[in-house]
This record gives C-alpha cells, structure tokens and sequence, in this order.
C-alpha cells in the first residue's frame, strides 16, 4: 500500500485530505503543486486529474480526485478509525455537512478571500462586508450546532470538521490582513466572536498528526 | 419504516433523490412544494429544514437535507441494490463524480437556465452562449465516459447517473426554449450533438420507477 498526494500549499481542499490521511493513520507522500509555476496544469499532472485541481490521489494504481471522492475512497479503503460514520443517520448526517459545508461555506469564502489576497481591497469593501454577512451567518450555524456537542457532527470526530477547519483558517487569514483592518468585520478575535468555534478548532488543533498539515508558509505567528 | 420527502417540482435535486428511492424500491410519501407560495419558507418548514432549500427527506424520525446527504443515508440505511459503491475504488469513483456534477455542472446549469426560465434573454446573449460552451465541454467529458461503460461509473447504474441525469433535462429544457432558437447553442436535438449521452438517458429512462419521478408539468410532448 502507497499512497501519493498532490497537494497546493494552502489549499483547504488539500488541507481536509491531508487531515484524513493523518487522522487514519495512513502514511502518504505529498508533493505540493506551486500554482505560480502552474505545476497544476502540466501534461504530466493533466494526465492524471483533467481538470488540473488539487488535491489528487493515487493508491494502489487507482486515481482520485474531488477531495469528496478522495475522503469516501479513504473511508472504505482504510475503515479506521471512521470519519464518515458508521450507523445509517450517523453517515447522512456527515454527508449532509459535508455538502453544507461546500455548497455554502465555500462560494462565500471564495468571495471574501479573493479579493483580499488576489486583488486590490479598495474599491470592494462592499463586497468583502457582504460576503462577511454571510460568513457570520455560516459561524452563527456551527456555534449552535457545537452548544450540543464538541464536535460538528456528533462525540467524535468526523469528516465535517476535518473540512471546515481548513476553510475558517483560510477566512480567518483574510480578515487578519492589515488591508481590511478598517472595515469592522467583527470576525476577529474569533474567541471573542464565537467561542465554541474558536474551542472547537483548538480541539482540531490538537489531533495526533495536525502540525504536519498546516501549510508551510502559515506558520508565521502573525496568522490567524 | 415510514419515508417522507419534501421536493420542488422541476428541482433536479429533488429529481435525484426521487429516483434513488424508486431505484432501490423504498415506498415514499411525497409532498410537493410551491416555490410561488413560499412554501419552502414557511416556518413548519424551516423547523425541518432552515436552509429553505429542497429536497428534504424524513425517515424513522430522522430528518436530512442536501441530495447528497439523504442519498448517503439511503444507501446506508437501504444497502440494496447500491448506489454508492460496494468496493473502495467504484465507492470513491461515484463520489468523485458527484462532487463533478454539483462543482462544475451545477454552477453552469443555473448559469445557463436562470435567464432563460426566469429573466429576459434578450441581452444576455452571450452570457448564455458563454455558459452552453462550459456545457459543451462537460457533455463532451460525459460522451467520452460513456463511450467505455454503459453507465457514468461503470457496468452498473450509480447515484452518479440518478444526479446528472435531472441535470440535463433541466440544460436540453432550457435549450429548447424558442427564445434561444437563433442562437446556435448546438446541443440540440442531443442524439445528434452526444449519441452517447443520448443513448445514457435512455437507458435511465428505461429504468423502472422512471416515469413516476418526472415533473408533472414537464411531461407535456414538447419538453426536450
């Protein structure tokens, strides 16, 4: 068994696989894409995801990608410990946050961090208060649902929130920057905003394996 | 076992799941939506479900929302016949496909039929013409998928077929709209422009329970 991981530095699509992987105990080579140098849109790396998005995966000869079809080929290939539920109304529950999770949190967060990290803030602060509108109302959602339990779905751990963090981090990140410091998103500190949010990502923080993944031009103490 | 669902007719996620429950032969009692009369944001409504989005679906007290949430919790609750995959590479293909479908069909489909159903496509011309070019390369990756396998993911109908097949409907439906006649989206008649894809939906038609799922003011002779 080998597994190989194509990965972009940052990426929370990368960032949840890599979370699985370490949460399952599955050892893994990752090579880590540079979208600068377009290593994703390469013949070689073509070959194997047409579309040229990270992450993708190969194990024992077979190729995946999505990082939902990456996860459900994890889970039956390496059942333990389980991320996708075992019991019927266990595993549609996961499944139910985890298509929440990409079919609101993440337009939203494209919305808000592409212009803080790829364009030029001024002019869209609009837009940028908006799509905080929308965060705040994505993060009021997950601070009720862990009023009823430490984790997303449940007592234990699961795929929900192995997704979802990376996504925070990478909103987080774009409201620390100093270019929207004026525009009073009120998502900042986030134990001040949502403070079962915050507990529950110092839990994540603290899963066997978590370091490693962190992507590593994210470990500079000034992110948030 | 009881199970209710809540659909919206004409909704292909409402479709998709519709057709999981004929497909594995599970009685359902079916509660029809108006989206003009609000009624999917009527508050006995938002209880069950507070996105106000549909399908939802209950079962032994369970309720789930998200098509792919509910068709996890079908799968697993209702094993046979599968949908989702039975060894770890089939089960990680049919979710890579899903994750396809909804990440890069969804967007162009609603992209594609908003102004044609619901605006004015005089002047958004070139919008539309943009998104059926998007169309013509997802159709073209599902052409070439069934030009190996009879079904998206193999040898065997999957949850991949019972999503993308509402999809297209909803696309060809809107392409057959005279008010688009002159633009040359070139995807119809679709057995001409994908013979493959073409022949596809007519085994999915041919599947049993098919025609019970059909939106009812779809099934006039001139629906595409």
């Amino acid at each position: 068994m080998s597994v190989r991981i194509w990965t972009g530095s940052g990426s929370p699509y990368s960032w949840r696989v890599l979370l699985a992987l370490r949460f399952k105990g599955i050892p893994y080579e990752e090579q880590v894409l540079s979208f600068s140098a377009r290593d994703h849109k390469a013949p070689d790396y073509l070959a194997r995801n047409p579309r040229g998005k990270v992450p993708t995966l190969e194990c024992e000869g077979a190729v995946f990608y999505e990082s939902l079809g990456i996860l459900a080929f994890l889970e039956a290939r390496f059942p333990d410990p389980p991320l996708l539920g075992r019991a019927p109304v266990e595993s549609g529950r996961i499944w139910q946050r985890l298509a929440e999770i990409d079919n609101y949190l993440a337009p939203v967060m494209h919305a808000f961090f592409r212009p803080i990290f790829f364009g030029n803030p001024a002019g869209q602060e609009h837009a940028i208060q908006q799509a905080a509108g929308v965060i705040h109302l994505e993060l009021g959602g997950y601070e009720a649902l862990l009023d009823q339990a430490p984790w997303i779905t449940g007592d234990a751990p699961s795929a929900a929130d192995l997704a979802l963090y990376p996504m925070l981090r990478s909103i987080l990140r774009a409201a620390a920057r100093p270019s929207v410091a004026d525009l009073e998103l009120a998502l900042l500190p986030i134990a001040e905003s949502y403070p079962r949010v915050a507990a529950w990502m110092g839990r994540v923080e603290a899963l066997p394996g978590f370091a490693a993944t962190v992507p590593p031009h994210w470990q500079a103490a000034d992110d948030g």
